[in-house]
């Protein structure tokens, strides 16, 4: 006779980006070991009666703010906050102090937030010296992140120290990704058009505060159409040079990027993937005149959004989580182009999700390949996660499609202390939190102990 | 403690259209009841050590003759053959005497083909009435099956009276098949057009043996641009009913047909899916000179082919089995325009197209979603067949990637009793069929009893 | 020094598709001789101050009914009512008793008609018998007119023995007009289709008068589906047979049809021309309303209309004259499904596209463009007549763009005796039409004799 | 009886974009007064017998380098150049000492070079300073054009000060440009890609011959990706701008710019134009292996460029002139990427571009269409130019196409004194020369006087 398992999830629905079915699920030493039962004998059962159990979601762009930053956010609090939410996995960013941008830098972060995490994570390497690519990704980076953006009055020194603007630079990056196999995540920018049309048309005249801000970025002003810019002529590079582009910020850039990456893929054929952002679908512009600085971006157009799911433009989505504290953003409501810039979405990315399921826009089988199969299988992880399969990682997140949110400052994990969807409420959110076999999260509470969480290196570390 | 299961499946691989992975399989009452293992208990085991697990293997474009020319094929006899080489589903075409255009035929020919089945199969209902089509829906027609064509000599009297040219009747056609929610899956043609080409060119010339046939194949007369005539009106009704048109015969069409598909679909948004012939792309010109009147086409481009695999074009693969006698088609060689027309390719499907897999030209998940996934999902019987999932029908087919086959007609099952492809090699073949977890082909043998198979009833007769 | 000119335009303004200027014309022996001036010495002096001249308009689609139909029209009333409204060119349809598709009543047509011409034209062959296109291109004819189409009702003899429904013979034709390097002019049909639903939900609802037919009309049944799909099927045959095809009645076609030409020429570089009938642009609810039966279109969605100009989608414009007597049509308000459907548009034609300029609809430029170069060049006539150039023929039609005209029955030209505009204004109209030097309208009186109207062979009967 | 007219072109065949035809021409005051004949009375007769009469060919990208840098041409040399080969109107560009930036210097160069052409000639506005851009309209500038560039090692410190690389800046002369209704027409770059990879690949590996230079302009380093990357921006940019955007260098660039002309224009609708350089199709391997630096590109892939014609992509068709001394280029022989590079155009364009209509290449009609009324439309002098149309400027290249020339350097009369293209052949050349009625070049002597040539004001100086 058998040993016992670990861990019986019984009585739930499996779903899969093409399929739902009732099975129970069996767990031995943090992978699924069977599908199907009824399984008797286990160390510990979840009974997921009523509920729907989806592949452990993943949140590919979360900034932990570590190292160097600690006081916004820490890996310890973020992947707290994420846990908290229902996400499994996440990929952290690199615009730290100092940036993982050489193979010691990439080294000492693994090691300094290695005992912090409740949930698995993967790290980009900072991409910013063509030479570094190589030992970054036999460190084990999970794609090469490039920031091809500089603040416009580099209040981020943080970011502007890793803008990649000389596309020389950008292009000896892509070849050196490109022979390591791994994907370049790019965020988009040409910060020169961006700095010089917002001085122009809104600082020099004054018009600073945030609701100028957030007017600049409904134009196309900031985050707008100086991204889709760098986007273009990056995708042009990316294509001479045969790597993986992966797109960042789809949804914060106006349209015409869609049509780009739509040309890029469909018609012309490149390897080119695109994650979206979810914020710009769900930030109505009440909650954005209520939180001000914030958020730095808001729905004033989602029905684009909408439709990039529907067409294949985006291969994943995401609702970025790039916190500060109230302190670093509260002198924004009066001068919102010199504080840092973000929002809070690590806790908040799957409640807002399966509200957008409950009012119709999603359906769970798009969360299971927007939030999971797509984007492990672009990063190499597939079918190691992002699947609910024998032998995967036992990663799950449990949901109650009737479980209401009501996101309040109060409850938010994250060292940031607030959130930028305070008093928004969902409908739809995450009952359990499953990393390789062990809940983390319970209805809402992280239950695991930091240090649980483990690092996923790329392929480039596994061959 | 559990009951034994009634099979179990060890040490093999499981084949997804975008993973695989090492499971065992536990069946119980002919559903897939576990993945994952060790499974203890069972009354049956089968070990599929170095052996690849497939999704039961679709052929979706039989012939096997019944009612009315049984002494073609019949049920049995070609079930049996689609066993033996590996199929576990199959979908019936229309062309019997009498045709199931009505509710009593359809009836009836259910009724006869239950005891013989060997695999599990599904009925095409035969579209030529209107408005019988609600009772064929209702009956259980998997689709609604139209041959918009007419042998050119009416050589084939039950092809002749089911062509539905009249394009007022098939858009009629259309609606009813709309409005049960069924795929309209059409041979396409224009037969005036081939007709008057084909006299004037070849028949009226006297060139009527095999090699002019073929020649005609080639050139676009028989099986050419009639056909996609008749598909570029059928789309645009199709648009203007709503219904969910399937192309057959894609690959036998010249090259336009796949550029109309590739338009109606990615340009217009229409929901429309094709089946690509593999004949096509397999048939050699050495083997087409070779076997003349036993085959119908051959692949004279067969680029073409594979590009609609890599672009989408193609939702699913298939090797037509329309089998005749050879008294039916020997006299072919010196008057091919007066014989029937057809091919074997039931027992022939699953190693050719695995030979292909050893070629490189095709990979085990497109096999899984092209043969198992993708037809299972257009014919609304998936995720119930046509994946490798708890609470699915335990239908695999197994398969050694090194298994040698050379095609021989001492082998052939059907009671055509010849093959088309005899004399060519393959390499990789299946050595169990599995359906409903009872076994029902080992090592090329079939070892279950006719009436085995169960009738699959369409999405209409299930609401 | 010279001799006196024929003819000299003074003062007016030139207008060709990309240019405007003002110049004197001289015409001698029937042809410009020179633009420029002031010239001297003319026998005749024609006062062009605060016109516009145009080359001649070209009405491309006109039924003149001659012979067999002469009650309706014929090439007298018919060509007097084009040069009324301002045409100087016309080219004649081909369903008359008998009809024009041997070189036998080909000859006799052109003998018939040309004493009774006011303007010059040209004919088309009928397009029926593959074998006779080679002595119908010879003996002049400007294109193979081919109706592949039927009267639902046969209730024109005159069009369905005309109709070529087999897709061989139209293929045929098609390879017969290429080999003659002619166009192949196609009223597209699917008749059957149009026949069987208009009969199920019309007429065989007792739903025939004048507004359900129009309703019909503006749903698709009548003159709608059925000829996009007969459209689409002769698309691809024309590709395959490299003929030069020319679309009739795009805009009265629903505008799947627009795309399907749109598609063919420009994504996949078709030998593809088509003409647009402005009766859909400007026939209002409102006088479809009045008039019933005695128009057959009307515009229910003009902004496809426009768009097709816009896009290059429409080569030239048309305003058909397909005559009816009273008598013919009058019993349509009852019964429209069973009287002959046409309207009146030969003398309405240049004011009707004159008001669209007043109204910015269209531009001088595109109506010397759509209405006189495009066509000339369509049919290789250019650039002896479709433009004011040295050597070209002195066909101009001279227009006061505030002239006024109500259409009246009593100003009517045409036998029919009636026009389908009757009550609507045009703001903009034809003073002069001028015909190789020759005036034969001035200020909307036809002042030349009949007979002076001369035959413009097709390119093939000129080599 | 009317007086004289100055000038009679008789015995001619005069060609435009769609037809030609035989007149003779009757010229006063500069232009045409009147097309036709025979005109008897004439100051200056011109015997046109057996030769075509083309509109005055334009020559839109030549850099005559005044100010600043006459050592290597002047507005008299540089017009006497283009004059001897047959242009009658050429369009100078800004890279000059001091750059017609500001409207002081744009009125100084106007003043400079008023008494030297020999030609008609209009003079670019220089894009660095969005405020000077209106006065440099208003002041007569046919169009700006913007160095969006700047020579990797500085050798050309006349253009690199003109580079503008600050996108803000690009999209501020997009804004101005768009304000003045002219064309922005720009070098499209991004220097520093090119630099990085030229310097990594070549130059730093001591890879600087002439052959390592144009073995990196033919894989994409020199003039190359980098320049399709500038244009991928700049097409978004002009597109948010809504400025029309004339292109240069077509066919200098990868293909891939092509299908981003393509793509803007023909899919998304942008307004915007783009010229072909013809030395891309022209210049052969063998005569770029001869003189290595005395030009800068050479057709490794002609098709490209022919295809843009075809299909439109192409609006216009240049042979650039940018000439330097062979004191200048010579050491490139050596270390080609420290020399300052161009070639020689002005006075081989029309040759040349004959003799690609003697090989089938083009047509008489394309040569009117893209090197006189595209053009002409394009910068707002048509009707006034680049057609034979009474009222225009009475401009002609006329030419015999039976002409033989061997490029020679002895004949050049750029002070450049050499031809890049020494030794070929052409046949096909212009005899005469006429500019506003008066002969400037007669059977590739110049005999007109400098100073002739008048200055052609741009749109917004006009209004």
């Amino acid at each position: 006779m058998n040993e016992p398992y670990d861990l019986v999830i019984e009585n739930g629905t499996i779903w899969s980006p093409t399929a739902s079915y009732r099975a129970d699920i069996a767990v031995r030493d943090g992978r699924i070991a069977a599908i199907g039962g009824p399984f008797e004998a286990a160390s510990e059962r979840v009974d997921a009666k009523g509920l729907e159990v989806l592949p452990g979601i993943w949140h590919v762009h979360v900034h932990f703010r570590e190292p160097g930053h600690t006081y916004k956010e820490d890996f310890q609090t973020g992947s707290a906050a994420a846990a908290a939410g229902g996400v499994t996995f996440c990929i952290d960013m690199t615009n730290n102090t100092p940036h993982p941008t050489t193979l010691e830098h990439f080294e000492e972060k693994k090691a300094m937030v290695a005992p912090k995490a409740h949930i698995d994570y993967a790290l980009y390497g900072g991409g910013l010296y063509p030479r570094t690519v190589e030992a970054l990704a036999k460190a084990g980076a999970i794609g090469i992140k490039i920031f091809n953006t500089r603040h416009i009055k580099e209040v981020y020194p943080y970011i502007s120290e890793l803008g990649v603007l000389d596309h020389g630079i950008l292009y000896e990056l892509y070849e050196a990704t490109r022979d390591m196999g791994l994907v370049a995540s790019v965020h988009h920018d040409d910060p020169e058009w961006c700095k010089r049309l917002t001085f122009r048309d809104y600082i020099d005249k004054g018009r600073n505060d945030a609701m100028a801000y957030h007017e600049s970025f409904a134009k196309g002003y900031m985050y707008g159409h100086g991204m889709v810019a760098g986007l273009a002529a990056s995708l042009y590079y990316a294509g001479v040079a045969g790597v993986r582009l992966h797109v960042l910020h789809l949804g914060v850039m106006p349209p015409g990027a869609n049509e780009m990456v739509r040309h890029a893929k469909f018609d012309l054929g490149q390897d080119v993937t695109a994650e979206l952002e979810l914020g710009t679908l769900f930030m109505t512009r009440e909650q954005m005149e209520k939180v001000g600085p914030y958020t730095y971006n808001w729905g004033y157009a989602p029905e684009h959004g909408w439709k990039a799911i529907e067409t294949g433009v985006a291969d994943f989505i995401v609702l970025e989580h790039a916190p500060h504290t109230c302190d670093d953003v509260e002198p924004g409501w009066k001068d919102m182009f010199s504080v840092p810039l973000g929002m809070t979405g690590a806790q908040e990315f799957v409640p807002l999700m399966l509200n957008a399921v409950n009012e119709g826009r999603l359906t769970l089988h798009q969360v299971a390949r927007l939030a999971a199969e797509q984007p492990a299988r672009t990063f190499g992880i597939y079918p190691r996660k992002g699947v609910i399969q024998v032998g995967a990682d036992a990663d799950f997140t449990i949901v109650d499609m009737g479980r209401q949110t009501e996101f309040r400052h109060e409850d938010v994990l994250s060292r940031s202390a607030h959130t930028s969807w305070v008093g928004m409420r969902a409908k739809g959110g995450a009952t359990h939190g499953i990393v390789r076999g062990k809940t983390v999260m319970r209805d809402g509470k992280v239950v695991g102990a930091p240090g649980y969480g483990r690092f996923t290196p790329g392929t480039a570390a596994r061959q």
